[in-house]
């Protein structure tokens, strides 16, 4: 499969963009808004890839022209950019499944704190934005990007996953499971979303206020 | 310790006295608005650590009366009994530690959603209700109560810990370490408290959801 990274230059863009290349078959094609910061971070995860051991051949493009070559879209932006990325793209989706690991979040003295926008979650939001009929997928909210990006670590995560359109959630599924040591888990409809999003601020609460606690994802068991 | 659990009749109390009677020297007070019926659930809970080669003795008392004598006091209640269950006990409250394992939670056609009250939280409303003064610890939200109350299976959860007193949380958290299978993690002050809360619909999505997953607990790692 060819999975387009919008805005994935930045750390959960080079965990994915990393692991999909090294445990999977499938292309990963980096997104930017600035095409040429795209081409020189996927030269930097190409190079992160060959250090590792694994010769691989990573592109970037404008967001835009990342979608228009892919079956999946990854939004790696920021809660704040998210709308506007899914309109700067739009014109570009075609049959695309468009997957939304953002998540909305405040900060106060105890912590932080889940800030879902208006829409109900970040998912939502995502698809409120996206043209009609297309199939909107959250996923990897809980990933810790800085462990994810470094391939010397094992990772023991699930990924709980959450969207309307079974196919399109049970294909980002099989992308989630690809990654060795990532095992998808459905978290139900659309409507879900926000209870999957609220796990972040609660994994960052963790690891703030725990001794040796950094960089934690979740298993369920 | 002695830890008292008003409410203690239902499946949380269950697995909470079954496991800090089998596992630790603390005394387990079965609580309830019925002292009957606490007396007969403390003889079930004898039997079943019978069945499993405990000799323990436990007693039931209305819920007033096992606060006295407690040094640590669970509300093993739902969330909309909550502040009704915090009253009728507050006379009783003197350097006793309240702990809430509660949360507040509304359907739809999608799933469970944590549904907050005003306060912000099921913690913190017991805070509200508590006398001014009392330290209220937010913990044992997570455990799928049906797999706790099975002295046959192990368990590998982890439990989240909130509250603004840090004796009275790190004593609540060395209660949940003694039960085998259990750690504690800080998740910080009572203002993280919703975020811990939001974990349980989570849970019972994954598990509605998933196949083959039933019972869920949560590890963070």
């Amino acid at each position: 499969m060819r999975i387009a990274l919008c805005g994935g230059t930045g750390d959960l863009g080079e965990g994915l963009a990393l692991r999909w290349t090294r445990d999977t078959d499938h292309e990963t094609l980096v997104g930017s808004r600035d095409p040429e910061k795209a081409r020189e971070r996927a030269a930097d995860y190409e190079a992160t890839l060959d250090e590792h051991g694994v010769a691989a051949s990573l592109d970037g493009f404008a967001n835009g022209m990342a979608t228009d070559r892919a079956d999946v879209v990854v939004l790696c932006v920021p809660a704040y950019h998210l709308v506007d990325t899914v309109e700067s793209i739009a014109d570009r989706i075609d049959d695309t499944v468009l997957v939304s690991p953002a998540v909305g979040m405040g900060r106060d003295d105890a912590g932080l704190h889940y800030n879902p926008p208006s829409a109900g979650s970040v998912t939502a939001l995502a698809a409120g934005a996206a043209p009609e009929g297309t199939s909107v997928v959250g996923a990897f909210h809980a990933l810790a990007a800085g462990r994810l990006a470094d391939l010397g670590t094992e990772l023991g995560w699930d990924v709980p996953v959450v969207g309307d359109d079974a196919d399109a959630k049970s294909r980002v599924g099989e992308l989630a499971d690809g990654i060795e040591g990532l095992r998808a888990l459905d978290a139900g409809g659309l409507g879900n979303a926000a209870e999957v999003e609220s796990l972040t601020p609660l994994l960052i609460n963790l690891a703030a206020n725990g001794d040796d606690l950094h960089d934690l994802g979740v298993r369920f068991r």
